[in-house]
């Protein structure tokens, strides 16, 4: 229990404690430790330096012990009556805050770990073939994104511009997406890294990983079927990366772990399960504030774990701010696709949302935002907070004569 | 002229004056001004703190106007004889210093921008389909890499392992890298970055990009083969790059610049030249100590302005520190071919060196090293330094109780 008053069904009670940073309406960043709709000013409350900075990495560089025992202190802090003096005054209210960036990104790596996904996918655009590659069951498959354009939650998405080839068309045009998409996620953030030559094994996940967040991989549809091959996607993704910015840490997870759905073909040794490494999060999207979607997470084939030891099985360095997200989370059924390409099969069956208006890709003004969810002790659930974002217009060029 | 006692020969002379960061024998890492065999340190030189760091970021942001005045200070005080004993003592010798990364790298992107390359690379990878995909001459075809792997030449680069899939065989195997590779390669080093939303255009080229090195794209042909559809390269690269120490600035290569390749079809308007931005530099290839090919950079197809244009296009961020690579560089003869793929003809046709071996792909122990020179005034040349990298076997695993 907590001195707090804190409604029963708070997604924010004291069993989540998620970190984040914040702008206080005075002075400068920090970290913080966000408890129902109130932050706990870390570097006040805990008396220590390394929360007087504006990301988490110093924190997460400490390593799993010193999160283990961080955690246990707030926890303290939060529900002993006999803190409670001490620790009110470093509370503050979250409408009177600003939301920052919670970590310095340092490489960005999305996977493609959902086989409902990469299946839905795979027949859209490339039809005729099947929808998985030969590699699919026996990799997670990713690639390296643009760590500079992940943003926090809230910061607006301007219409990315670009070439896209029109299927009638004998040559690419350049302009505005015109299948502007979301991608629904989850991302993991590496707490402490690896040396080069190292590879960071399936068992040792949770002394590396820091904790989870939402994130959404805005994706110009367009652009990246016209670009990707042979390379990858590009600038169909590099414009902006949206993340919730409340890191959950994986002990608040205890709840959450499950096992994966089975694999067949078993993977390779060193993908091996080590544990029940899937978690049982369940994602809400919301389209101008309807609900279009509610992906599970429970449903991806590979674990953060094994996209972990994927990622470094060949040797590459890992580094504190390291994040790495799952791909688009889908499951089976059409309401739990975790993008409009699915949700709308590429445009040919528009979505009709409640106001009475229809989509196929985002128009400009467009609102997504992400929930999530997890289970708690006792039947409650913990919350992963939302990452939100509006689509603004194209940005028109500047005439020459403006540049300097 | 300068009052330094260097060869008339020297690639390294009052015309180029590239950047790195270094070591001294005593003290922390500082930036410094390459000229002869020596070092300048520029924080006791110029007395200015912005130079006494480990890297040159700091001093790139400080914008094109900045380095113009830094690189006119460095001249003056080089060849102007009343600076001389004022200057002497802030010389290292380069054989008594630590060369470093120089720059912290923000965001790694490569392209692949030779067309001989990529025709070269399209035959092997996709055999039966036209070489180069529907999209090459359109768009300067690149993917994000792993900034985090990005290392200074002389670091030794461990064999990586991963997954392959042997031609013959039904499942892939996981082990080390049986086709280990190299590409040879330039690159091109962000100065000052640009806000989300915005563009850099071709013409602005100048002021964002603060100069250029060279790069070694170490490959693992086999885990690439077997894991870049549909998503682009991972492992296959992120195991290492290596970069040259200096970073010689745009106002080194004034003799450099030349037209690029005629383009057919036409560019899309945001990718028009501004310009003569090609650049004539000419690589060279050894493999433990003999020449095994000479890229010429001439041959590229698209420029590094229009890297940045394209980059940026939809409105990515960029930022002090990005590092975007050429990709290979190949031209069109057998003897200009920037990897080994394209050498042995994927290993077809084994390459003899004049010591009496064969190699289609690296062995253990092998040592690579790029240079190259550009034009300087008056017929000279300047370098672009080395990039070296020796392969050690694969690291193996500690067994599992060796892990804490």
């Amino acid at each position: 229990m907590t001195w707090l008053d804190l409604p029963a069904d708070s997604l924010f009670g004291v069993d989540n404690l998620p970190y984040g940073v914040f702008s206080p309406a005075e002075g400068a960043p920090r970290a913080g430790v966000r408890v129902g709709d109130l932050v706990l000013d870390l570097a006040a409350a805990l008396d220590d330096p390394v929360f007087a900075q504006a990301s988490l990495n110093p924190f997460m560089a400490q390593g799993v012990a010193r999160w283990r025992e961080v955690r246990a202190r707030v926890t303290e802090l939060l529900t002993q009556d006999r803190h409670r003096a001490a620790t009110e005054p470093h509370l503050h209210r979250l409408n009177e805050v600003t939301l920052r960036l919670p970590i310095e990104v340092a490489d960005y790596v999305d996977f493609y770990a959902s086989e409902h996904h990469a299946t839905n996918l795979g027949r859209l655009f490339r039809p005729g073939t099947p929808p998985l590659t030969p590699n699919w069951k026996h990799l997670p498959i990713g690639y390296h994104g643009r760590a500079g354009t992940v943003v926090v939650s809230g910061t607006p998405v301007v219409r990315p511009k670009g070439q896209r080839k029109p299927a009638d068309a004998e040559a690419p045009v350049f302009g505005p997406s015109v299948r502007l998409d979301i991608e629904a996620e989850v991302a993991y953030v590496v707490g402490t890294g690896s040396a080069l030559g190292e590879s960071v094994a399936v068992a040792d996940f949770a002394e590396r990983v820091f904790g989870v967040c939402l994130l959404n991989d805005w994706s110009a549809r367009d652009l990246q079927a016209w670009e990707y091959v042979p390379l990858g996607p590009f600038l169909g993704k590099s414009f902006a990366t949206s993340v919730s910015p409340w890191i959950v840490p994986l002990d608040a997870l205890a709840h959450a772990w499950v096992a994966p759905p089975p694999r067949d073909p078993e993977p390779l040794p060193y993908l091996a399960d080590a544990g029940k490494q899937g978690l049982d999060l369940t994602l809400e999207v919301r389209l101008n504030g309807h609900r279009i979607s509610n992906p599970p997470y429970t449903s991806m084939y590979w674990t953060g774990a094994q996209m972990l030891a994927h990622l470094s099985a060949n040797g590459a360095t890992t580094r504190t701010g390291d994040l790495y997200g799952s791909g688009t989370v889908s499951g089976p059924r059409e309401d739990q696709y975790g993008s409009l390409i699915e949700l709308t099969a590429a445009g040919a069956k528009p979505l009709e949302l409640p106001d009475g208006t229809w989509r196929t890709f985002l128009e400009d003004g467009d609102e997504v935002t992400l929930t999530g969810t997890a289970p708690g002790p006792s039947g409650s659930r913990i919350g992963l907070g939302e990452v939100t974002g509006r689509i603004l217009p194209e940005r028109p060029e500047p005439p020459a004569f403006w540049r300097t």
